[in-house]
């Protein structure tokens, strides 16, 4: 396939129109049981029936049929970026949700808190989810233990609860990201040493076992937070940015960081969010302040997906519901072209990401009347936008927003 | 466009569930009379209709817009293989469906038994349709007249009635299989004769130029058996086997030559079928025999597609019946995940194969509620998994199967 978003680019054109793109996480859901309703069907939803009914639906498909997304192969897909040839680990992702910059050639890792006992055998390998505090108290102990490794300097970084990111820096040759995994994702067993799977990576490989050998002796003395493990190494991806792609001032409205990481790494400028967890009322005071300054908004509710991780339906339904008693002031705001979609399923009885399409909604001045009556898979289904690539999505925008010139004369 | 393929291969995993893929033979149809019925929605299929009710239903276009499949590129379609990027000839198809290993470098050729008359012109393509018995006596004598030519070592099969095979086995480089036909695909006019288009195929062309004159030669005394046309030259292609490409123990359960090489080609296990031609009978006992040996079964119908050639409306309608008479033992085996679609379509009103998409079913316990509510052409259309290229099926079912891992964290 020819990569539509090189032609996108070479169309793209700045206008004062504005899109905002509202992606509600692991949107598509299923029915409680089979034949029944989802989620989304089930929710009692006026503001979204209604606008479903002045716009254009169709469904999804992120990556490919049948692949389950990850929430950066989604969301990358839905900003226009091959999920397929723009790949970024979840390292690189964590390092960038909070705020630290990658340059080429560095590798970023996530890394969890562990408690180990007799023999190095894994207990817990979150330790005891202990508090961001105590994370931060221990990282600020390892910084300090570990500046360096032979001459390689070692960032680190706390995330939240037991999570934390290193990132060694590129010091002369670039780093591989290409090792296995220390973390042995099972209680009972030692940490595994790090391999490399290519030559570019040998180095990289003995610094995190070093890395494992010297946290473990800093941290000898602590109970719970003893040990580390690590897993998701990336090197950093390169993309054309959201302003060299599309023309587009773009700004990200999101809480969670592996979605501002995501949204900076694509060039967005990330705004800041008052308030705790998916802040809604914060997230659409952040977007009604900056809305004269940026004419692209990535809109992200989180909470539509964690319900369905948690496999609990009716929690589904209520952030849906509280999604839809929002959408009138997001709607105040006139947005040019204002779009809905997930990133991937999370039906809730599966409790997991799924491969299932999502439901897209598109609405603007210049769209065609179809059948839909409201915003869910079923309606979808029928829509006439089909379904597509998620890829697909960026493209439908900015030809609605009147961003793009004519291709060929 | 990345190859699924690849992606899906890098996903897969073993798991304990069962895939049934039933291959109704050129199931897709056409109305008797323009705006009538097809042959699926004139069938009284009681068993496929309720089973439709509750499954998701979509079109398959297997090569691509237009393009009509032969039965080759239909299966790889179907099982995952890029038909454009695969491409298995005819003839060694033939030679691995008779139980010949092919070895890269070799090429197999499928042939036809002609009569010819004065000149050489061709009197009867298929001289008389030669029983199995006058066709192995035959290819005796060509056996012990051509053991080889000028070194290159030359088996030959019978295949059935009027068909044949030769394999020039490579000795030395490999034999390229780019060159013309010897079958001029009419009468009155003389045999062809074979030349390469590229410089790989030279010696090949000249190996079947120099089979058709020995031929011609041995059976001289021969009244209609007396001369032999090739079409269909193939080189032996490489495929990451189902094993490989879908971590699947898989089970081929089919009568006839072609579909089990291919099965076979692609790694699946070919199962014993006892009975004559389609032996519906014969398949079902295979597959409950084997069900707890394999993850995976292709369940191939022929006569689906042997009417629609025939141009027998009446009698592919009928085919259609038997096979739903025969659903309920195949459900009764509890498949997670049952599929039924068709390698290409066959209307009885084009008495061929065509171009048109093929209905599919997927029938599991993480499908989506969708309207269709019978398997026929015009249900497919309003069908929840849309119209997609025969290559998305794999995916889609080692998806519902949950034997896919999550692409990217």
């Amino acid at each position: 396939m020819s990569d539509l978003l090189e032609t996108v680019r070479g169309l793209a054109k700045k206008t004062d129109s504005k899109i905002l793109l509202v992606v509600l996480d692991g949107i598509g859901g299923l029915p409680r049981t089979p034949g029944g309703e989802t989620e989304l069907a089930s929710a009692k939803t006026p503001n979204l029936d209604a606008l479903a009914q002045r716009s254009e639906l169709g469904q999804l498909e992120l990556v490919g049929a049948g692949i389950t997304p990850g929430s950066g192969p989604g969301h990358l897909s839905l900003f226009g970026y091959d999920p397929l040839k723009y790949v970024v680990g979840r390292g690189a992702l964590s390092a960038v949700g909070i705020g630290v910059k990658l340059n080429s050639g560095d590798v970023a890792v996530r890394g969890n808190f562990a408690t180990l006992g007799e023999g190095r055998t894994v207990l817990d390998r979150r330790a005891g989810r202990p508090s961001d505090e105590k994370n931060a108290e221990i990282v600020a102990r390892l910084r300090q233990a570990i500046p360096d490794i032979e001459g390689t300097p070692v960032e680190i970084y706390t995330e939240s609860e037991h999570r934390f990111v290193v990132v060694f820096r590129a010091a002369g040759e670039p780093l591989g990201a290409s090792i296995s995994d220390v973390d042995p994702q099972a209680t009972g067993v030692a940490p595994l040493t790090a391999t490399a799977h290519d030559a570019a990576s040998e180095k990289t490989a003995a610094l995190v076992n070093a890395f494992v050998s010297r946290a473990e002796e800093t941290l000898r003395a602590e109970e719970q937070v003893n040990g580390v493990l690590f897993r998701g190494y990336s090197d950093v991806p390169h993309f054309p940015s959201f302003d060299d792609a599309y023309q587009l001032r773009a700004a990200c409205i999101a809480s969670y960081p592996m979605y501002k990481g995501l949204a900076s790494l694509v060039g967005m400028d990330v705004l800041t969010v008052e308030g705790q967890e998916d802040a809604l009322e914060g997230k659409v005071a952040a977007l009604t302040e900056n809305w004269d300054k940026y004419d692209f908004f990535y809109f992200h509710v989180k909470k539509t997906d964690s319900t369905g991780e948690d496999g609990d339906f009716d929690a589904k339904v209520k952030k849906i519901e509280l999604f839809d008693a929002l959408l009138p002031q997001l709607l105040a705001l006139q947005p040019d072209v204002l779009a809905i979609a997930g990133d991937h399923s999370t039906p809730s009885r599966l409790a997991s990401h799924s491969w299932h399409p999502v439901p897209f909604l598109i609405h603007s001045e210049y769209g065609r009347k179809d059948v839909t009556s409201r915003y869910t898979e079923e309606e979808a289904q029928k829509g006439s936008l089909g379904l597509r690539r998620g890829t697909d999505l960026m493209p439908l925008l900015m030809a609605h927003a009147l961003k793009l010139n004519k291709y060929g004369a």
